[in-house]
């Protein structure tokens, strides 16, 4: 069985476990303050050009979400967010059991346009009982969307100015962020992230670590005392080193973005077969998830040596299934996979 | 420079460093569905002697405090705890964050008594206005406490009685549980607080892991949707399996408890030598943290070979300090520190 | 100038007035438990048939809505509604800050149906995901809607029917209530709410009170500490005898349904002129609020001698309009509105 | 039987009944933007002598408590607070139910120093666990305490300065302001409070009002978009006029103050007449709440013609019990308590 179902089922990076090995006696400070996670920062910063960014550590990624978004906000502000945000749809009410609303927008492939957001900024702001309506007070976006799919730079560009423009903070979810980057049809690097957003995250969990998110706070008004944030939603690990250890592995010798690349070129190894075998997709395949239509018939043949997901229903033939690679897939599964279409 | 700071300053057993190592490239499915954590659920319930028990793995204790507690109070509820209780001073009011207050009672060495809790459940019931009152929910008990102290099997039989009479549930915070269950003056065992309580958690952190606390729920009434609980308060991590292999390591061949040992065993050779030396404890010495009272010459002439904590002031000469004993404590260290007291 | 505006625009009953004046210097006991209360709380009970229904006393919409469905909820459930509701559009995220995310179904007018209930129920409930996705906890509607509709006893049956196969509580939002059930296109009554849901209000705000809303709990589960959660929510007022006074005057000698069926009267003479002269309405004219669609020439025209708001855009010459009938309307006035029209 | 027990048993003075007669069929709109609630916040800003100020009318304390506390903090900020704090003891964790802690310091008469409030925030501040303890955020402080003991315009002047010093808002409690204000034994203004506070209520229910509490902001920085956080905690009324109509009445031509005096002169009167009879008070008499120490022989005695109640208790002979007046007691109906002492 060759497995295709997602970017979090295996472990890490070889580097990281080696690392893991050789501190494991070292006595270090807990809660983020040890040499590692120092390391990482500056690693971190360096490779998004942005010096006086700060940099936490977060484990997982519905906790950095809440972490940023419940800091960000006040008590009467909701988070703009496509309709099928994270936050939206997969947290089980995390944000809102800090006591604030998600204002989903909707949204065809996971994305949301400066114009959606100006247009629902101005008709509260616009509204004669706007005091009765959440007012919004941060926009998320995830890069890339939980489709796959991928912002521009000019998207982004236009979506950072509409947030300016009505002193909103942008923030982005980049759970598969290295995934996004490394995608042949992006025009996007770490710095633009840290020039029109004023906070975002870095994954490790999908994307080489064995768990961690690396959250970049490029916008100095947002920094104050954040650490306060993280430890009050559960969010700051005793051996925080542990997450400073593997930020530090995955952003030596450009880690990040070669495993990252290695699982693009895979992605995308199999969508030119898919397309050339003729198969439509749900959504543009641009990143290390696919989403192709097949038809059940051909699933059920698939399914004997390959797993992967089945998404959604088109009708009573056919379904969207998902192919997932990650940084542990190898090229020579991937033709396996192309051989058996 | 040998440490007796804290027993998260290291890494985790090395049995831990193999087993990942080992799983790496396994493809399991997320969120604690996996293998390992099935297997690890049975050796703790088998440890507990309580087959019907729920476990779950949380990586961190404030998680763990504020994930069950929150789960398991009404909302007009709050939490009886010891004022010195790590959830009322330690964690940035993470519980008030989820809507409950801490009811704190007065406590010397951070242990509570059956008594005193019976009077505050009776002083809220009986109050004429004990509508505008917040109502004891929980009864919140750490063993041992933040002091190194522990409850006798007598006090928890006691507490459990005066909760189970009010219908409200005793919580165990068990970050250091192994080094409570090691002690020589212990007579309690993980069978006793899986019978005597309704939630408590093993902690994994301070004791052999890189990270993790499993949530032992005995109790039927509580066990429903915890899950749920668990991914809204961001503690589902996504690589469950790394809290299962973990646990896995821990529970086999009793190790929890042998490493455990060792670290007690450290305490008690420390202990033992203090008072023979004439030094005074701020708290009595049970567990792996020692409060031995000394004159500030004696602690700056000890910092020069030795790193510790000072805890408190008690007059302009002295000073209480904390040593702490971990799982990868050598008596060879301690009797170096033995020599120079 | 002549107000169709609101239902909340005057003051109150005379009646109300005078039995303020009556009671000025009676000593009462505060927060509800006066005789006045006792009494208010008789007569509605009466008026329901549901002798062990519990009946509370709140100042407003919004505080009730709140103070119900948090008290109702637990921490990882959601209340299902129209995406039209007011606890999702209009109450500034006052559930949300309680903890609780709006579970929004699509709707035209206002209403659900029990089919979609169910299939958003177990939409969540059969998901492979459901851990991660709000669990419904709570069916809430309003009667009649925000756009004046009403739900039919064959709707309210069928929508009790799935939430109690579901073990969820159906919540009806009645701050209209009073005309709801004095329309004559309506065929339920309070005993029928009190029957097939399991809390609902009585609203006096808009229908003949200074303000108040009447809370009754028909189903024991939920009637427990339910005066907990209205300390806790800021809803018990001191003074409470002011609430039981207001319910007492309105609840004696049938005076909420004799005033809520002029209003309903005033509307219906409104609405079948309307439909005489050929105007088309944005939703089905069945209670005290009216949405005609209008050519702009002509509410602007109208405006002259009469106050009403502009409800939306149909398209640039013509817009939805609303006129409100109340207790206090004459038929008179609304003479004068058909004659203009 | 003549009551002392409270002081809010009545309803209001009688010309708050004659305006809610009088403006009846007024039309206005609503939620405090119409004329009354307009010419109210004039009135109370004059009295101020706080032009700048912004005057928001909520409906009860609890309410105001909660709506301003949460508005000001942080996340993970609390309330420093006296340990019989109003908003610590008699709430039933409403502000805990907005998230935040609060912060107990010890007090003997309801009262905390600007010495205390200074070392708790410098405790915090300076501990190396700072970022895992809640960061006083805002000082609340009640005038006059539940005790009925008034501060020093030299105690009011050192906290502001203090609050001032480390960038935190002070927040006054006035459920009882005008009984504060008329004691004898004042020296503070509302022009004062205005001066050296942040934010600071005027209490309407136990001072002539039906219900109603104006909170006065004169820190600027605190100003925007309070009315959010009014609808979002429950606390904007529909029919917003009830309460400009009361304010209105209560401060034209000195209302609040006289009477407030005349019940602040009652209160003298009877704590003269216990001194010169040789009882002791649990706390010094300074407004209209009293609480003389007696035998309980001479309690049940009273109780047989008065009604008032017992506040604590002394010894197995001896209680503490409390007489209020307000605004409706009559030096009559003192006289006759004096005789029976």
């Amino acid at each position: 069985m060759i497995r295709f179902e997602s970017d979090y089922s295996e472990g890490c990076i070889p580097e990281i476990l080696t690392a893991l090995q050789k501190t494991n006696t070292e006595q270090t400070p807990g809660y983020g303050m040890d040499v590692h996670c120092e390391n990482a920062r500056d690693l971190i910063k360096k490779a998004c050009k942005a010096p006086k960014a700060d940099v936490h550590f977060l484990v997982g990624g519905t906790q950095a979400n809440v972490t940023v978004i419940a800091a960000l906000l006040k008590p009467y502000q909701g988070a703009i967010c496509p309709e099928s945000g994270h936050i939206n749809v997969h947290e089980t009410g995390a944000l809102e059991a800090t006591g604030h609303k998600c204002l989903n927008l909707p949204s065809k492939d996971g994305k949301i346009s400066a114009k959606q957001v100006e247009e629902a900024i101005l008709l509260q702001k616009n509204d004669a009982s706007h005091e009765h309506i959440v007012q919004p007070g941060l926009v998320y976006i995830s890069f890339p969307t939980e489709t796959g799919v991928l912002y521009s730079k000019k998207e982004l560009i236009a979506l950072s100015k509409v947030c300016r423009k009505y002193h909103i903070p942008l923030f982005v979810d980049g759970a598969r962020m290295g995934y996004g980057l490394a995608s042949k049809k992006n025009d996007l690097t770490l710095e633009d992230f840290a020039k029109y957003t004023d906070v975002f995250y870095i994954g490790g969990t999908k994307v080489g670590a064995l768990f961690g998110e690396a959250v970049v706070i490029p916008n100095k008004q947002y920094q104050e005392n954040f650490r306060y944030n993280m430890k009050q939603r559960g969010g700051m690990l005793a051996k925080g080193r542990l997450l400073g250890i593997q930020f530090e592995e995955l952003f030596k010798q450009n880690r990040y973005f070669k495993i990252s690349k290695q699982a693009a070129e895979c992605a995308e190894l199999l969508a030119e077969a898919l397309e050339k075998k003729g198969y439509k997709f749900a959504y543009e395949p641009q990143t290390n998830q696919l989403f192709p239509i097949m038809s059940n018939k051909k699933i059920e043949e698939l399914r004997k040596h390959f797993a992967f997901l089945t998404f959604g229903v088109i009708d009573k033939d056919h379904s969207i299934v998902r192919f997932v690679t990650s940084f542990l897939t190898t090229k020579e599964n991937v033709k396996k996979l192309i051989k058996e279409l």
